[in-house]
């Protein structure tokens, strides 16, 4: 794409101007437009130091109303230093329904920057690859519109560019060492740009710029980002097809088959409940020290002792260094980003534990079964889900999800316990009644949900519950024993 | 209070564990009445290295339902790393409604140490024991339960619990430099400790706790927590009265006094526009690098043409240095917190410039005529507002409130223009209608603001903008002005 890059020729300025000018006013009518059909914006702008991304951003953005738009400049963390999956900073800034995002560098760039500086392995390049043609995949399935771009220009041009910024000491600054080094290493740099180019350009394209012509570069951007607009403005939000990629999944059995006889006597309750917890208590130590991230997912019918269960978990956890994120509806402004973007936010930073009170399965339960997403979403969602999750083992974490399961009868009985008690009835809701008026539909979509995303590295794990004290105890000994697997080998570097 | 403590006497571990048993379920209860009556409740948790801070809090939330609290650990940054101001860890903390917030040490902490390690200066230390009174005293009028601790050890129990963290590779990395400075150090950090607390006692008292018995401090901090809780839901939720703070004024006109008339010519506006764009432009590296941060407020007439001044404004600005906060009606989650919280939460980093299009001056406009908020709490944000700038100014921002201005018949044209627009209509709604009838009760409300909140720190600017060109010159000119005085003086260093 580099290699072969043709340059643009001069154009007369008064007729570019012209058409800048038409752009701008197009685009200020669309934004009304993209606000009324829902639909978000990503601009991702990548390209050489000093090619002109800040100035270009400042161009495509001027006309727009301030309410609509919004530019962010992610900072490039040292893999040492990094608390967070590489996607972080850029799944945690996507827009919101009717809002335009400019990202000032993004993924390409923190990615080739510490192939070259031998920050990341080769192996974890391709995963790296395969996560953002993920990222880009599954935020198009969601309908959102993104626009990728790479300003270029010649080493010539950056020379000249790198020395102008240098000569003042009010933009002296601009210039950083990194700057320096890619100006060097122009060849090498050039050559990645192109590999992780052709890598990621399906399924969303990637436009080359010439950054040598700033006004004939505007135009450029500006017409792919208007014709971008017009076009999905022209019809329907596109709905992401859903799809099975092959994923080793783990062999779960049927709700209907699991055996909830299983219970535990007081003392062996006790004893036991004291040694994991201790146990528990060393290993958050060794988990924090290695910068282990964990995340641990409750999931499981209303009054099945989801929440008695996760408070004997966390009673042992230093609290500097967990968190429990209880999921309800959500917000309207999570409601409005693809629905991943509210699990990311709430991700654990690393050698921390991290609680979800349900997950981002509610996707292929609740929302599928109340119609809160179309079926291509949630059927969509059983796979993006499992990249996801791979995305968070990638990175190092440790990751378990808990379905705490009851049957119908004990479920009766604890919502009438429940009902009859005066300082228990806030936890019983109509709702509750409703759900459970649903149970035959629910056993569907979580035996669906258990089959289709118990993978090797976030395997689904069934709690018998009816003996609540038997769950928090089989509940503990899974975490205690993945943990000290965890443990036992060093958190797995990016470099290996 | 700490020179002259007296230890606690032991006390019969069988009693004490009835106790802490019996208090734990008392809170169990309260919470679902603190959601029900909407309480927030703050817990600060202060005390010296090792006095067990982590366990009480472990002890504390240990039988609380996870979705009811948080626990909070800020991370002391070195003052030349701090790019906000020295309350936003715990100002963007704050518990929603009905949720508790346990903060594992907080500005106690991070004041006293700096000023022992020299990191602020005497008077600087001085304003920040200010802004934690003012800050303390507006969460409590705004109905917030505070709790602060203070957790008491002396130097030979924290000689042993420091050696025995020491002895285990799995605790030793608790034990941190500053740690083994504060117990070298422990009669300085004695008397600066009592210091800040007699200077912090009013108007939320400290309670010092004796950290040598555990249970004990476990019993005594639950007792604390349960009653202040109990207190409060006997009563009505706590409406801080308003009061007036000395705070020097400057005279502003009424509205109705000033005149509309100023116009400029096309030829000098646009000469004007370019000269002053292109200043910004050039200010902005020069603020960049000083690391200024910078905060400018737009208020005014529905149509008053804040939008298309705030564009001139940012046009000249690198994008990947400033932000533009539209602020519409505040979300769910904004709502259930102190009113200026989802400001603190959009504060621009040092270097950086952001632009509020509407502010928290809602409070003494819309949410004072619509009723949004009790009239005790709209007259006390007067002065909570001022405090809140000072602490913004206090920091070193450069803090410019415009009020964008138009008489009348210049709204109603303009409304009609965009009514007969198609490519406008959506920026007039109902509501915008609605508003204009209430125009003279505005005018009072705006009167008083302009009155009451224009401080010297803080300067509220009238744009006369019933020529927008004009409006946009005035107001550049203004922010020119503004950043070339701060930008010929080094940012304010705290140690000054």
């Amino acid at each position: 794409m580099l290699k072969d890059f043709e340059k643009n020729k001069p154009e007369d300025k008064d007729s570019l101007n012209e058409e800048i000018k038409e752009l701008h006013s197009r685009l200020i009518g669309q934004q009304q437009l993209l606000r009324e059909k829902k639909l978000p914006v990503l601009i991702l702008l990548e390209g050489w130091a000093a090619a002109g991304k800040g100035s270009l951003i400042k161009e495509l953005i001027s006309e727009i109303d301030p309410r609509f738009y919004n530019v962010v400049s992610p900072v490039i963390v040292p893999e040492s230093e990094m608390r967070y999956p590489f996607l972080y900073p850029y799944a945690t800034a996507i827009p919101e329904n009717g809002k335009l995002i400019f990202l000032d560098s993004g993924w390409m760039e923190s990615t080739v920057r510490k192939e070259l500086r031998l920050e990341i392995s080769k192996e974890e390049y391709k995963r790296r690859v395969r996560s953002v043609n993920e990222f880009e995949r599954q935020l198009r399935d969601g309908g959102y519109l993104i626009l990728k771009i790479f300003l270029h220009i010649d080493k010539d041009e950056q020379f000249d560019r790198l020395e102008a910024l240098s000569e003042s000491a009010d933009t002296e600054w601009r210039v950083t060492p990194d700057d320096l080094w890619q100006h060097r290493e122009y060849k090498k740099f050039l050559k990645a740009y192109d590999e992780f180019m052709e890598e990621t350009d399906d399924p969303i394209r990637w436009h080359v710029l010439d950054g040598s012509r700033r006004k004939t570069a505007v135009r450029d951007a500006l017409k792919l980002l208007v014709e971008m607009i017009d076009k999905a403005l022209k019809k329907e939000r596109y709905v992401g097809e859903p799809f099975d990629e092959e994923f080793p999944l783990l062999k779960m059995p049927r709700l209907k088959d699991v055996d909830l006889s299983p219970v535990i006597d007081d003392d062996e309750y006790k004893k036991e409940l004291k040694r994991l917890q201790n146990r528990l208590s060393e290993l958050h130590n060794i988990i924090y020290r290695k910068k282990i991230p964990v995340i641990l997912c409750y999931e499981g019918w209303d009054a099945a002792g989801k929440g008695g269960n996760i408070r004997r978990v966390a009673y042992p956890l230093d609290p500097r260094g967990f968190d429990v994120h209880p999921i309800a509806s959500p917000l309207p402004h999570e409601l409005n980003r693809q629905f991943l973007w509210r699990f990311w936010t709430r991700l654990p930073r690393t050698g921390h534990i991290c609680i979800f009170d349900r997950t981002w399965y509610g996707r292929v339960m609740v929302e599928r079964l109340e119609g809160f997403c179309t079926e291509k979403d949630w059927k969509r969602a059983y796979n993006e889900i499992n990249e996801f999750e791979r995305q968070l083992t990638d990175w190092g974490a440790v990751l378990l999800k808990f379905w705490i399961h009851i049957d119908s009868d004990t479920q009766l009985a604890r919502f009438t316990e429940r009902q009859n008690t005066p300082e228990k009835q806030w936890k019983i809701t109509d709702e509750d009644w409703r759900n459970r008026d649903k149970w035959p539909q629910y056993e569907t979509a979580i035996d669906d949900m258990l089959q289709k995303t118990s993978t090797e590295n976030a395997p689904w794990f069934i709690i018998e519950s009816n003996d609540k004290k038997y769950a928090r105890i089989k509940a503990l000994r899974i975490i205690v024993k993945a943990l000290e697997k965890a443990c036992e080998k060093q958190f797995k570097h990016s470099f290996e």
